[in-house]
């Protein structure tokens, strides 16, 4: 449990890391929204700022005058019980408040955080790390969504440069073989998790392997040659049809150019690495690349009971190399953070015994819970205290714009 | 394990009753297509004929020869390992072949089966019992799709006569207590099963609750009355997306006449029985419920250990009542085949272990899991001979044609 | 001006040619709604009963007992002033009334109205003219709507035997010059005519030139081998769009066999005759024509002038070739009647002075005067006496389901 | 005719009205795109500047270096002749090049093109003087798409400030008479006109007469009053689609603050002027509403007739107020020009002889000729040097974003 000396210099360091992310990024480039999925930079700045405004100032600081209140109206994602709220996929059209409004937003928020936590109020303390845990979120998602928007844009801009690391060819593929059992699932009571990764409980595990890496740019360039994107039979019905709808053909920023693959990235278009893990795939192509390799996706559990007791290391946000690279080091599992989230083959679902949030944040977590996959572990851009064995995170899996990769498991 | 004789038999008795389901469908009933997820009763006549010829006797007798090549595109469902086939939202386009064609279809595909099953090819054996049980799935399609057919016509015409069982209301509803533990799910070995209820495995289960009965129609009118369909916060995200798209206020076939409401079904327009399961609701609407009424749905897991042991009553398709209806009789465990399929909070996906069939079949059942969820029991138009513990139904969340209700759970 | 023994013997004529249009047709062909700007054959049969019992019979005869109240409602086509209606995209999922019914419901109808005809009452001989000429549109529409329904079958069924008229060769193509001026534009007094076409009145025409007969498939062949269908610059914006969202490369019923260019007509699959006019292209696709050609479509008026004085003969439906046939005998303008409607540059609007019908069937016509084109003319299924020069069909500028071909215009 | 001075006069004055209009936007505003039928700002910015380097200064000047290779793709609006370009609905994802980028091209162009006015080069004249007034198009459709974009803005911003008109009550509407005849039509050769404003030609008129200013606000909202959005007997079929579609139940600006009318504008929210002229409808709109009155929309020869010899005087751009106002003075027919463009019942179609522009501007105009209406007259945002009578305005029918109303006429 951080101090509030910690905690206030925490906040601090989360808040001006939203900044540090937008250093190279012009008004223009965080006004604009390039799909209904996806949110302008600026919004995720204001909606950041909303969060502490609507679930700490205005809860708890009886005299806080908010700093606008249409706002509030604007900066919520999708709290039904906090009221209306400006339609998702117009978030883009958002010209004002300017930029320029928002930053002044940003730091009247602050100051009277700051304030707040210099009262060192005991019972909003886990609502503040929430709050500094959703901001993580909003920066990794921040740069997802700028990827997704550069991604349109003829002339390829790299706006986070990055050391030009040669490209070089993966080590071979190792499986690892665990017992199962009965084990634990979930977070343990010590340090911060959501709702969704509680209550921890017991379930009964097959015994199964696990690859010791994730799927590599080269063992995807043997799937594409061996006609993987093109056998209906290697696919999910609906994996099939999106597959066919949108005409896939390789993971989603590749590019050929001069006959070369190259990946579009946060640092432009470069060629692509063999040895770095696959990323941008849905969980449609994951799940047809196992098939493929005669294995398949492994669920949540059997990732966590796995990769748990790994070290949290690797790349991340606040060391980023703004892509999957390769392996650095070599662990037992090796890149479970810090490279791709892993797909895993479990739809995201309430443990037993969830009880969603109480008041307020009820929303955060549970409503989702239908039509989504898991992925665990962490990629290049999420922030490294995002990162912890039991973390969930979850989408459609018809969606790419993710860090999204896969690691390999089988019956042992 | 059937006898030869047994086995005749039974394909006699089976392809008998589909036919059988028709006596009162015109030729016109037969050919309408009314949406793309419902399918014509021409084309589930010749579905289930073209799976007997391209499965069994196309593989295995020499010297067949197809009754029309042509249907073997026409009458495909979704085989991508057999070829090419017609585009499955214009099913309804298929005016030619005729009824009578089809039927003729059929009497030729009985003519060489009884042939073959006089030769009693023990190879065989479970590739037409398999076919079977597919036909019995499409008999219950049948009069699922008919229904939503006839629901879009002014003149509400009841195709399938029944007794007015006079409104009644619901017992009071008791739950029952489960210890829970490591517990055995799956299909055990003896009497036949789909390769997705296999294998028998051991999962774990927390101690829980489940209710004695489905949810009625009673309390389904105390859920609308207390603005269950207005509240965001009780639904799912999905959820409320689909119920403000549709504008759901009701199950699918409830229609208010002279100010009370009735229910459409295969026997026309009847006041709303008060007693009966409530039924055509989609998953969202079930899960809405359950969170309304402080409890939740079951995972599928626990459906299947609590009531496995449960004798298999109720009405079924062979002594059938066309609708749900109020109990009959007293179980612990009541009502869990015959009247309603009860949505699972369990998505449908592979068991640990699952191998997919071998061969053709291998695209029955496995690449549909995602996206989907678990039904479990069976309806009052399901053939008896389908009900069994381990069946596994599935369906999209969204979805509400088919004969679908729910039972509450609850930790214990 | 019919005698009243004339428009009884007229009526009957007429109500009996629709029956016989259907005498190839099964009940199942005749329910199914194949796209929703199509209707089915049994939908067309009761709609036209339903005219008369609405806009004649119920207004006029005061003891009328409708056949049943819910075919007002079921049959109604588009007419906001007597009531709501059945979805137009639904008309397909009317498989009750079943054919049986609306046969009864065609008799029941014509028994009134030949009782009423032999009251001859003067002050509906128009009303019952404009039943029996929207009848007459109607079974140019039911073949239409039947062969679109048939071309999505597999089997290409020819359900209107015709003799194989061996393929040749058109003739060379002429222009024939006309002076313009000062003409008179629009029905004439005598003789039946729609709302649409009237007032007779002025118009001033620059002197242009004519093609003696419609565009050939021969002609149509160049355009497609001289990449007609790839070159934006010869199409109108909104053309090339449709152009590319349907992929557009040849009319909408040819389709290669063998090598070989075929044509799908109401008499199957036949090779396509060269010297046959175009037929089933879109506005957009005769426009695009007409510019490689270096020339242009006619206006209306240009075609109503030149045109006006030619006989009425050709092809038509009560001695139909069943498709556009090459010409017979030979008049200064050709295949004006009989073979394809031809699409004319002039949008489909109202005359100076147009008064729509009063009453009733103020809807017929007026209401559709936005975004369609009109042609002229008349097809192999056009009855005979809907052929007149001031005839204005009209349709959208992407539709091509109907007998729709061109004629070459340019100024002089 | 321009002499070379005063036409670069000309080009400077017009160049820089169009950044003075950009004066009170920000670049985030001006990066946005709010509907695919609506542009940036700084796409705007770029697209007139890409058609001066493209069609004058690319083909003329021999040693010519583009500004850009890259922006040739990203500012061709729709030549297919000149190549591929960005998509038209994606306009809004260009963040880079940046608008500082954009404004550097802008100048780079001028540079060059003043340069080349300088030389005098009689051959280009026209070339020029078309880019010029390509340029002002680019004016209005800017302010309109602007406006379109910050009518999304809950914030209601005002960034063309203006005086607070009081709000008044328009004078009785009077008709004014004409004979008609043979009169003659389109653009003298005197003075710019774009290709579809020629051949002058002959037409012959009845008699009408014409409205002696536009419908005013005060007059539409008895529309609404009588239920006018209410009644599809006063709809074109396609229009009352839309409406329903869309659910329009006033103009497109109009919003109930408080109970009372008020109209977003360029210069904010503010209540309805009853005296101005109602603004923002659709064809389809102004076609009901003619019905209502028991009038019709005037035909553009008709309007053209009558109005061709009046003064063009009026609000326009350079003397903006930002929004319709009252008549100011009274002409003969008022309000012709600088206020609302008004529809006409005239389908946007080639003048008999029209030849489309030779060479790289075919485009500009023909292929648009269908399924648009023709505007005639101008707005209150139009430059007073597109005023003119034979001007030739045209928009889809349902369209509401322009500053579009209508004129009352009938038949004498």
């Amino acid at each position: 449990m951080e101090s509030f000396a910690g905690l206030l210099k925490l906040y601090q360091a989360v808040r001006r890391q939203t900044l540090r992310l937008t250093e190279n990024l012009s008004a223009e480039d965080m006004v604009v929204q390039s799909m209904p999925d996806a949110s302008p930079s600026k919004w995720h700045l204001g909606h950041t700022s909303w969060f502490f405004e609507e679930f700490v100032l205005r809860e708890h600081l009886d005299d806080y005058q908010s700093f606008d209140e249409s706002y509030s109206h604007l900066f919520n994602s999708y709290y039904e019980a906090v009221g209306d709220r400006h339609p998702r996929p117009q978030r883009g059209l958002l010209t004002r408040p300017n930029l320029s409004s928002v930053l002044h937003y940003r730091a009247y928020v602050d100051s009277y955080m700051e304030k707040l936590l210099g009262e060192r109020p005991d019972s909003l303390r886990n609502r503040i790390i929430t709050g500094l845990h959703h901001e993580m979120q909003h920066q990794e998602l921040l740069l997802t969504d700028i990827l997704h928007l550069l991604s349109f844009n003829a002339l390829s801009p790299a706006v986070y440069p990055s050391d030009d690391a040669p490209s070089s060819e993966p080590e071979p593929l190792g499986m690892q073989a665990y017992d199962g059992g009965l084990v634990q699932i979930g977070a343990a009571r010590k340090g911060f998790s959501y709702d969704c990764e509680k209550p921890r409980h017991q379930v009964f595990l097959q015994p199964f392997r696990l690859a010791e890496r994730p799927v590599s740019n080269r063992e995807w360039l043997e799937f594409i040659a061996a006609g993987g994107y093109q056998q209906p039979l290697l696919w999910l019905s609906d994996g099939w049809q999106a597959r066919q709808d949108n005409d896939w053909q390789a993971p989603l920023y590749w590019r050929q150019v001069g006959g070369e693959w190259h990946q579009f990235g946060l640092d432009g278009l470069r060629p692509l690495n063999f040895a770095a893990p696959v990323c941008h795939v849905s969980y449609y192509e994951a799940d047809a690349y196992a098939r493929w390799a005669g294995k398949r996706l492994p669920s949540e559990q059997e990732w966590e009971h796995a990769v748990g007791a790994a070290p949290v290391e690797g790349n991340f946000l606040e060391a980023a190399s703004w892509r999957p690279g390769p392996a650095i080091g070599k662990a037992e599992i090796g890149q479970a953070y810090g490279d791709v989230w892993e797909w895993t083959r479990s739809p995201y679902m309430a443990y037993p015994g969830f009880k969603p949030e109480s008041g307020a944040l009820q929303e955060y977590n549970g409503k989702f819970m239908a039509n989504q996959f898991v992925l665990r572990g962490g990629s290049c851009v999420t922030p490294r205290r995002q990162m912890r064995a039991s973390y969930r995170n979850f989408f459609f899996p018809h969606q790419r714009w993710q860090f999204s990769g896969l690691r390999l498991a089988e019956d042992d």
